[in-house]
């Protein structure tokens, strides 16, 4: 797979939204599955989806030199890449990414005006962390295939610690996956979910078409203010700090250690990239992401989290990376 | 270099416009002349550019991500593709095309509705075909390094040729390059430029600093209606038919017909794919820009423009790459 489409690295940065873009036409119209196993042309093409021949071919052809087609004989078939990845048949499409990612307000925010957040150090105003965003409820949406392998270790990794948690705090549960995997894996446990009420919404109708209704509960408003509740056996905090500062990092694990049982334990789910920075590529770029879509948030490392959680009282018993998803797990207890 | 973010190539396109953003801000603060021939830090960089410290920092990191910079004990150095194509004080400095590819009027076109033109089958309206478009003087000043090397070798090849052309026409002149070029290599040569008015100041500008204001003169209006004049022994038409339609391509290559004297050649210079369309990378994905940015312009291959030119009584003399530029040299005589 190569998505490099120049020799020349500079004049190819300068157009890389060219491919976010392909894609997003490719997937709107369901290009990807249509193929599936065929070998079409571009008319053939345009018949299933309705869009003009000439149209088809030029993005099927860029969808070839991004590696997500492949062409012969002026014929088209799926990469390997793409029959995993973005052909709704299968397990493991993420197809759906492309709603929030390219969504006018993550675009808009990263591509209006790269220079102002890279000077003041963040994104203007509160962003995608102010109340109520209905952002969320795109990527709850949107989130699903990409988190579900995520909260799917992180169940299997409650399994083999033989972890019994009875009352799970799920904290800014968004689509409600992680909570709802883990209640899914330990037939006692009660969920409760935090967020603003529209996101809940998703997190409610996921719950209950994993058969969970009766195990599951909300509570709707900010986590910096409402009353979480207490004596927790497993206090889940997944993708939500890297949001915000390492002061409200910092407040944030304090609210989860007042409302942990003594033997409860605290995870972190998180992108983390290595002390470098830089490595590996996919979580150090997530920090952009927060800089440009954040006031103040970060790809924090490991050791940060870990010294964060220890000013609150909260030590660590374990830091777990998620293959092959990007994300690591810490768990941390009193 | 790699300027690949993630392991997971739909991530990684969803997300590729971060890399334009990123190299957009970091061209605007000029890190990259800044930087030089030091190691600096973040602190370091922050006070040679008055960027905040944490975007500073971030930014960099992600540079070095997608190969612009590289990082050892936290201090950040050029990569080699930076100190070649991003420092001002490089001849091959290529900086300045972000203000063109990144510049808000291409990103729109290319970025807010990407199903539309796909659908269509190009750009709806005239986009950056219509007449006076402003970002043609924005293209006009950004392009000047990136299209200087295509038109010195288009001189070396007037000069190879041995043609000593008096009357030369350089129709959709733009920042003028071709026309200057020609004229600076053959010392008879008179030039005559055509184009809309705003863009000629600049290439008249240009044409004064390679001290050829004495040999140089506009005609302005839309090359499809005014009249060219006549009897000129080489015509050029460089990056300009691509924007059109195979019927316009034809209309444009018969006006040349009719201006050219009987010894004289037209000069087809653009970005000309493989006839597989997908290959090499840089002139397939071209395609694709045209398809966003005009009614139904294309990326149009060798056999293409040889049949159009065939139509009108131009026959093929030479096709020439001109490495390591991504263009085509056509050259056409009676």
């Amino acid at each position: 797979m190569t998505n490099i489409i120049s020799n020349n690295p500079v004049y190819d940065i300068c157009l890389s939204y060219q491919k976010t873009a392909a894609l997003q036409a490719a997937i709107k119209l369901d290009i990807f599955t249509k193929i599936g196993n065929s070998r079409l042309s571009a008319e053939q093409i345009s018949d299933m989806t309705g869009a003009a021949p000439r149209g088809v071919r030029i993005l099927c052809d860029f969808l070839c030199i991004i590696g997500m087609l492949e062409k012969e004989s002026a014929l088209y078939c799926l990469s390997a890449e793409a029959q995993r990845l973005l052909d709704r048949s299968s397990p493991y499409c993420l197809a759906d990414i492309i709603d929030f990612y390219a969504s006018p307000e993550i675009v808009s925010q990263v591509m209006n005006d790269p220079l102002s957040y890279v000077m003041t150090g963040g994104a203007s105003g509160m962003t995608n962390v102010s109340p109520d965003n209905p952002v969320w409820v795109k990527f709850a949406l949107a989130m699903i295939p990409f988190t579900s392998v995520t909260a799917k270790r992180t169940a299997a990794y409650i399994a083999r610690r033989g972890m019994k948690p009875r009352k799970i705090l799920d904290v800014a549960a968004g689509h409600g996956l992680f909570g709802i995997e883990a209640a899914a894996a330990v037939s006692e446990a009660f969920v409760t979910a935090i967020d603003w009420g529209a996101v809940l919404e998703v997190a409610k109708k996921n719950a209950a078409s994993a058969g969970l209704a009766e195990r599951y509960q909300t509570i709707i408003g900010d986590a910096f203010k409402i009353d979480w509740g207490e004596n927790y056996d497993l206090i889940l905090l997944p993708n939500i700090l890297h949001h915000f500062d390492r002061e409200g990092c910092v407040q944030m694990m304090g609210r989860a250690r007042k409302s942990l049982s003594s033997t409860g334990s605290v995870f972190v789910i998180d992108i983390m990239p290595d002390s470098d920075r830089v490595s590996p590529p996919e979580q150090a770029a997530f920090a952009f992401l927060m800089l440009a879509t954040t006031p103040r948030g970060d790809a924090y490392i490991c050791e940060e989290y870990e010294a964060m959680a220890k000013e609150v009282g909260l030590n660590l018993v374990e830091s777990r990376k998620l293959p092959p998803t990007p994300q690591t797990l810490m768990e941390f207890r009193l």
